[in-house]
């Protein structure tokens, strides 16, 4: 499950679970992500069979991506994770704070 | 969310959900994880409030892990997320096979 750790995965899906997307709409939702990264992790997210990528005839060459019934099903489980990281936030961090000696 | 890529936290989440270990059950259940790498993930887990590291006076050091309450929360979303890819298994890697033209 390497290929979903990392920021950008996480991310990817979130766009992509609302329909297609081009390469460009996806760069443009992630200005931070340089067109190399983006194109690696999309391919990663692709090998995986997590992400489907659609490519249309024409000049300039069309490129769609969408998310996969894998990908679909693992929206609501990236979302539980980021709802765990959340609601768990203040407990962790005060959990953390706690010197080693007085435990 | 990054303490929670690799292949080490689900391991030792999965191992730590059972109740109370001490650093050498950990390292029985994980033959193959070095001392330093251990120490680490434990570490890194302890440091984002999801595995609790106690000690115990004595000689030797008596030192003991459980997961926090943050930790036990974790758990159900690491199992679902190891279904999930169990799961979408044959799904995904009979897509990831299709190759890209007949798309």
């Amino acid at each position: 499950m390497q290929v979903l750790s990392g920021r950008w995965p996480s991310l990817l899906l979130y766009y992509l679970k609302d329909g297609t997307k081009r390469f460009s709409d996806l760069q443009r939702d992630n200005p931070t992500v340089s067109h190399r990264m983006l194109t690696l992790e999309l391919r990663k997210l692709e090998a995986a069979g997590i992400v489907q990528r659609t490519t249309f005839d024409g000049y300039p060459l069309r490129v769609e991506y969408d998310l996969t019934p894998a990908g679909l099903k693992l929206v609501p489980l990236i979302d539980a994770l980021g709802d765990w990281w959340d609601e768990t936030e203040n407990m962790r961090i005060r959990r953390a704070s706690i010197p080693a000696a007085d435990v």
